[in-house]
């Protein structure tokens, strides 16, 4: 019997490989797909990638690479899904991974057994028994629509940001897209870039339109252990006076002023979104009122006709395979209550992974993550009492609701530096 | 017989034909396509239009509309072309010009009468004499390609920068850009975003990539009659010093550094180089050295595969229609020499319109330009000697060469402002 179980061969799955390798502790790896890479691989068999085929990182490649394998330094500074995969490939072989992962293989059941151990089922119907199970499954595969749905139907063709691959998808047509995040903007940018039909983004609360570079150099740069110590109304302020250096009003281009302050929901990381709106190429609405065929009315009773919504609504935390298990069914909320954002209080041995999203690149918080895994799993880390896990929990999340805007977008949200401290206080 | 021949009815020729109207002189103006606008009437059936479907203007609404005639507020700050065709075509109504340009008909000859009126002939075998003749043809319309040819014979795909009009010309090539212009640019970054091929730019002094906009503001609003008075060691240090507050250092995302100090070369104005080439998705390489089959050498020596090279080079100054006059065959040069860009010394009632390359927009120019030509048809504004003329031609060439690098790219540059001034000042 092996000792640890991990599900998927994304980003943190390989992570996890590694870990675990590197500490001697036996594990099998099962992946959906023929190859590593989950979200990265552009088209990737699994069924679970949303990348699409202009698809850049936002983050840059020196702060999102695992901590001993740097990116090459011929890569771009926002390498391409293409970088990346092959990234992710090097990884594999270099610390000869590859041996340990199960490809074409779907974990379909976890059962805890009494013993604490769990009875692991493929979809081969093959069943094995584990001590530790590591799930790194991601949370970006499963399309969130919203929720409750808009008032009518609509009788032109409606696609959720996760199956937009091609530009081709929207050519020729009018276009709304539906939220503001970095899909939804992405995806906006390159439905205006064709001059082939309207483009209209659709937004609530609108969001912190932060440019890739300043003055030549990566933006997220600028985030670093230092400046997350400071208190948040002067993290707010130097935010704010940067966001206008480097790119003035984002209202002046014509893209709503968020109705919180900064740092109070995701960022929206684009180069383009100013500019094509300032050009024209995009135009904003309010929230979605109703729907008639193929009008839209917006909530400040203004309508218009699309061919084509598309919901960038972004994704629901699923784990399908603990299906037996109803405090893991948390699609609804996105929230799932973890110590640390990886242990559940109630399952001995059962581990989380990468169920984050941080102001950062999640990486390298994966990597971390699961060398705290390994270090539990040999016993040099000990984990708290189940009350003590429940108050850090109730904690953290009192911290980012008062920060956050309560919508299933932010229930993963952490503070990169702040989240990395914390899990390496734990592995000491 | 009327007064005044204004051959073409793009946006020089309608504000020619607005002046003339607006003094009370005859005039016939011919237009070799069924309609108004010329290069920015996309895919104008006289043949001569280089826009391409995603062209916006480079300069802002503001400063580039006629002066009587603003834009419309509702108009994106750097308008698309279908909103500067629609432009046009609501001045050519509101002035009521329509009818006095004929459609269709191309002028093929242009001969000086004894009596210095001159012998219009057309396509139809038309002849008709004019008191005075006022050349709007145009100079973006006949391709240049460099001049010699490169060594060796390319076997792909040659493209002028001319016949570009949508993405899918480049769709799933190896593309090589000649050329580091506005065009050369604006294809290059579009090419780059299809992801299906290789963007590669080739320059031999690189250009100084120019943001469209500053904190918010267009990047043209800042100059204006006060910082154009400044010195030119003065106007270089403060824009220096904006180029890189607006995005760093050029050279940082892996655009060479022009090898000539700024505004000494026509700036290349563009939100996304920087940002693309930073994403690795353009790289550069020095002049082409020699061409094997579809192997480019470069300069340095290293060598390239492509499906396409686009010529981003330019257009020739042509006249075809004054063929009988060695005067007036600039091809090879654009050299022409004319008295405030307007006058040939030798040609007496004989005008050119917007035969200039400003730093700032062309039509306000071509708009006073031919103001100064009704002042004059009208005896209120005199011209000076020829020798005055001549001289007067011969020192704003030193001034320029002085500043401008010496390439047929450079024959026609103008400062906005000074230039504006000088035709006041003769219109006096």
């Amino acid at each position: 019997m092996k000792q640890v179980c991990i599900i998927g061969a994304g980003s943190s799955g390989i992570t996890a490989a590694k870990a675990m390798k590197e500490q001697g502790i036996s594990f099998d790896c099962f992946e959906k797909g023929s190859d590593i890479g989950g979200v990265w691989r552009f088209n990737n068999d699994n069924g679970l990638s949303s990348a699409y085929r202009s698809l850049h990182i936002n983050t840059n490649r020196v702060v999102m690479a695992y901590s001993d394998f740097p990116m090459p330094d011929e890569y771009p500074m926002f390498p391409h899904h293409s970088h990346i995969i092959t990234y992710f490939e090097n990884y594999v072989d270099h610390f000869k991974l590859r041996d340990n992962i199960t490809f074409n293989t779907t974990v379909v059941d976890v059962v805890q057994n009494p013993d604490n151990t769990y009875k692991v089922t493929l979809d081969n119907r093959q069943s094995f028994d584990y001590q530790y199970v590591i799930v790194a499954n991601g949370h970006h595969w499963n399309p969130r629509f919203p929720n409750p749905a808009f008032k009518g139907q609509f009788t032109g063709e409606i696609l959720h940001s996760h199956y937009y691959k091609e530009a081709e998808q929207v050519q020729n047509k009018d276009v709304l897209v539906v939220g503001i995040g970095n899909s939804a903007v992405d995806i906006a940018c390159e439905a205006a870039r064709l001059h082939t039909g309207k483009v209209v983004i659709s937004t609530r609360s609108s969001a912190y339109i932060t440019p890739n570079w300043i003055w030549s150099m990566p933006f997220d740069n600028l985030a670093n252990p230092l400046t997350a110590k400071l208190p948040l109304w002067l993290q707010r302020t130097l935010l704010n006076v940067t966001l206008w250096l480097a790119r003035g009003r984002q209202e002046d281009y014509g893209v709503p002023k968020p109705n919180r302050p900064v740092l109070s929901e995701h960022p929206t990381l684009s180069q383009d979104l100013l500019n094509l709106t300032g050009r024209g190429l995009i135009k904003f609405k309010p929230n979605i009122k109703e729907i008639r065929g193929k009008t839209v009315v917006f909530e400040d009773d203004t309508e218009q006709d699309f061919d084509t919504i598309i919901y960038a609504t972004g994704y629901k935390v699923t784990f399908p395979f603990l299906k037996h298990y109803p405090a893991f069914d948390v699609e609804e909320s996105n929230d799932i209550r973890l110590y640390k954002k990886v242990i559940h209080p109630d399952y001995k041995n059962l581990f989380f992974l990468a169920l984050i999203q941080p102001l950062g690149a999640i990486m390298p918080l994966a990597e971390i993550q699961a060398k705290w895994i390994a270090k539990i799993i040999k016993g040099e880390s000990k984990i708290p009492s189940k009350d003590m896990m429940l108050k850090s929990i109730e904690e953290d999340k009192q911290k980012m609701m008062k920060r956050y805007k309560q919508t299933p977008r932010h229930t993963l949200q952490v503070d990169f530096f702040t989240y990395k401290e914390s899990i390496e206080k734990e592995m000491k």
